[in-house]
């Protein structure tokens, strides 16, 4: 591997907008609103901008392909606007795109924004994906939470746990969720919920009820970065810098081989250990602070507390059920309420984990803020178990 | 400005499908075929890639949504796979993205690889545009050749040049690319045509006939990038390395604004301008051997020539007619036959254009190899003139 991009690039401000059914906003309204605090945060001005990353997904039902819709929304300087797009993982890609270029020395100052706007399609859930590798004529009856709802299935047989218990741990994924985005005045959903309403709720695909799967909504977020240097120049001082971007897009293996046995994801593994190298963490459990994970499905969740090497294989629903996530446990797990709170508008999620991971370094988290956090992660996924782009970034307070 | 990446990256390897109606093959098997050539020029094993950029436009046509289809046609090892798209420009941002991640040190080997299947949807031209920032309630009746089509009007009226002038300027820009296509085994259309057969064809939007239009095809190119101490220590000394990499995105100016004349593009001028800097360029006319711009239609090309500061305003015409742009002229443009040979698979086209150039410098362009050259640059522009993105590649012989 490559020397990698740890503390290279200094986050100099973020945003992002309030999440949820915002049919007082369209995709470029969003846009304004999470750009606006950014910039004010990073203290610098539009015209100081050399270079942006756009990223949105499902682009056909809102703003359209290319760059123009952020520089149009924005008034930018007629810079470069790069549009970039991988499923889940968008939002964090933009982000990607804008530290490699202050990283390369292209750009001395990039914005990172990512938008969706979903819910202008008049019905609940994600519209329906276009054709391609993930084909319609294979896997026509491959439903988001039907296909997710088979790890807990593969999770219960490979590690001997009853579903009972799995169903247990889930709804405390979701209960430890709700009360953190309680808390956000940005989420989506902010009411807690207790156990037997997640335990009693109506299935959605077995074991997944109701309270196991993250809603659809609008929402945008930004990031503005540059070199620690420049950063300094301006007067910034506590910073907080990339450690690690990494990524790992599955190759066909899952869907094409046995040797997979769909408990888990390849790709979060694999994209987690090449982050953990690039970042200089050998202890994940005991060197991460917090961190958000792709939590479309609670039963995601779980199994990815594994595939980050948080918890030990087989282990995760008895870390859930003895609190370790919470708010008040050892690694505590959305908590800003996660896609579970905020819902998923695909371009912009991973830019809002990145944004309270932030917040928290900052000690500007508000209700919800954890003691003298240093090191956070986020994660995304997009596609299926058995075919996904998994990606993970970590952030933290400079020069640790 | 930032330092750039001049010299910081090079390129190791690069591979091209032949174009054209390629009714044999699907997107998954154009990729496969550029990129066979690639790795093989390149002299890697798919296991040292480090990281991969895909560029794909219209993929609700072909391939499908992120960076999935890349990394199962050619079983890439777990690694990641980021999509970009940006109209017209997407294939030099899969490029830009790779290089970025290179000079960042993020990456020793990355691979950019863009493909469009576009002739399968069964009629000529794009398909329909998704809504968005250029929407269609308000621009419902902009043809593609129709508002290009007005670029001659505007230039005709600006500089004084009567519109036959135009014409016969305009199809001597088509004569001279099919003059460089007939030698191109990998085009798409390989004839010779003469100026006449250019004037007495079918107008398709006044003043352009069919022979000022380039067509629609399918096909897809590669290339492998790396540091040139790598490329040394693997016995590459001919190195051709990456001088300069630009944008522009239009921030709505010449859409909403009269400032505008419509006689020229706004983004490739700045672009240009930024391109030059980086490259340490003060003299494109006298330094750069030769270029690629995106001919769509010939009368981009002739404005092109003077927004790219080849030509001075108002002259390009007269340039064209000279024939400082042939083969044998001071600055050959599209000695590969361009868009108007090539058509144009939108995700692939940037990289075919680098193909070209970084073939000509290593002195592997056949029939059409020029005479040492060792500038070679490349422009895209997608949108419609009014609104769109603009971007330059310049790459060279190394150190120069």
């Amino acid at each position: 591997m490559a020397t990698g991009i740890k503390d290279k690039v200094a986050i100099l401000g973020m945003g992002c907008s309030k999440f949820g059914e915002r049919w007082d906003a369209d995709a470029e309204d969003l846009i304004v609103e999470a750009y606006e605090e950014c910039i004010a945060d990073a203290g610098v001005e539009t015209s100081q901008i050399d270079a942006a990353w756009f990223s949105t997904a499902i682009e056909e039902v809102h703003v359209g392909k290319s760059g123009l819709p952020l520089s149009i929304a924005l008034r930018l300087p007629n810079i470069p606007v790069t549009r970039v797009e991988n499923y889940c993982a968008s939002g964090t890609e933009s982000f990607r795109g804008a530290v490699y270029a202050v990283a390369s020395g292209a750009a001395d100052i990039a914005l990172a924004c990512g938008v969706e706007k979903l819910k202008d399609t008049g019905y609940g859930g994600l519209p329906q994906r276009s054709r391609g590798a993930v084909n319609s004529m294979y896997w026509a009856n491959a439903s988001a939470p039907g296909s997710f709802a088979q790890l807990a299935t593969a999770y219960s047989t490979k590690h001997g746990v009853s579903m009972d218990e799995i169903k247990r741990a889930m709804a405390q994924i979701s209960v430890k969720s709700h009360e953190n985005g309680a808390k956000n005045p940005k989420a989506h959903l902010q009411k807690v919920i207790d156990i037997d309403t997640v335990l009693n709720a109506p299935m959605v695909a077995a074991p997944l009820g109701l309270f196991d799967c993250c809603g659809v909504s609008d929402g945008a977020a930004a990031a503005i970065v540059t070199t620690p240097e420049i950063a300094r120049s301006m007067g910034k001082h506590d910073l907080v810098s990339v450690k690690a971007l990494q990524l790992a897009v599955s190759n066909g293996q899952e869907a094409s081989h046995n040797s997979w046995d769909g408990s888990y994801f390849i790709t979060t593994r694999k994209a987690a250990e090449r982050a953990y190298k690039e970042a200089g963490i050998d202890k994940p459990r005991d060197q991460i602070s917090m961190f958000e994970c792709h939590d479309c499905f609670s039963v995601t969740e779980l199994v990815t507390m594994e595939d980050l090497y948080i918890s030990e294989e087989g282990e995760a629903w008895q870390d859930v059920l003895d609190g370790f996530y919470n708010a008040d446990g050892q690694v505590p797990c959305q908590i800003d309420g996660g896609l579970k709170c905020f819902g998923h508008p695909i371009g912009a999620s991973g830019l809002r984990m990145l944004y309270e991971m932030y917040n928290q370094v900052l000690g500007r988290a508000g209700d919800r803020q954890l003691e003298n956090p240093t090191i956070g992660m986020t994660h995304n996924l997009g596609g299926f178990p058995h075919q996904n782009v998994s990606s993970i970034a970590i952030v933290g307070k400079h020069g640790l």
